[in-house]
């Protein structure tokens, strides 16, 4: 289990870079458009993953550590990029995510999680029981299915211009699916 | 169109690095086990990349300029890299890459490519006529479905670790969408 932290902590610490590269001053026909309707677009998807830094895995598992499953965690704002996001430019939100993440992922070091710390519980206010080590896995998942929607999002944004070789691409198969906090 | 062909290079150019920036370096549980039976890992997928560099987008493009419809361009070896990684490390594939994609798009920019040219034909030997301009998309959106699979590969990696959580996390609902060349 220690050998999973070390695992997700090396995920986490790279993927402010890797969106870095793959998005910044990237045109914004790829950036700015979503998947129709009430969809997300790219720029979206990092203001969520600012979200989460500020609201979400270290306030968890912080909570986790001092509450156990007495208090269950705050519901996450899935929707809170649409007004934090506003006026800002994508290349202000990729510094921003850098940032955050670099901080939490300090402040995650330095609480020297053992394996006991990673195998106590709290309380999520729909999935009930879960472990620290749990949350910390989801962390570093949760940046895989956004990085999953984000060429997603930017494969549908070519769907026509690809022509007849819409039907060998999976990512133009995939239909999305939708998740929680 | 010109205009889409910009956009497609803006990608094309900085895949290599996004990929370098989430792989380098990343421990092995992550990129080398694949998602059961005869799936792909990501170190494989990386290869596929190269292979395409080496034998498929420009390859392509210029017997649509050379031959235009009337000979029809070589299936895809989607196989090729279970050979040609074998012995090299995902270091070594992520240089490789790199150099082949910015060789390549070099080679791409030099042809000068006017809206007749990318209105040009040539004959895919499943798909029939395509036009190069859906070439060159297809290239780009062919980053954006591996990106897309290595994500859900990733991901596959740390299903159990993620606990509760697996059922909130889109990318692991993802069956995969099998694709050709």
């Amino acid at each position: 289990m220690q050998h999973n932290l070390q695992d997700s902590i090396s995920l986490l610490s790279r993927t402010p870079s890797a969106l870095d590269a793959l998005l910044r001053d990237l045109p914004e026909t790829w950036t700015l458009p979503n998947e129709g309707e009430s969809s997300w677009s790219v720029f979206d998807v990092v203001g969520h993953l600012i979200h989460g830094e500020r609201t979400d895995w270290m306030t968890r598992a912080r909570m986790i550590l001092e509450f156990g499953e007495t208090k269950a965690f705050e519901r996450f704002d899935r929707f809170a990029q649409m007004r934090e996001s506003q006026g800002k430019s994508l290349g202000q939100l990729l510094d921003e995510f850098a940032c955050l993440r670099a901080e939490n992922l300090e402040q995650l070091r330095r609480l020297s999680l053992g394996e006991e710390d990673l195998q106590k519980r709290g309380r999520h206010p729909a999935l009930g029981a879960v472990t620290l080590s749990e949350l910390l896995a989801t962390w570093a998942a949760h940046d895989l299915t956004h990085l999953h929607q984000i060429s997603r999002i930017m494969a549908h944004q070519c769907r026509e211009a690809v022509g007849p070789w819409s039907k060998f691409l999976g990512v133009m198969q995939c239909g999305g699916h939708s998740a929680q906090a």
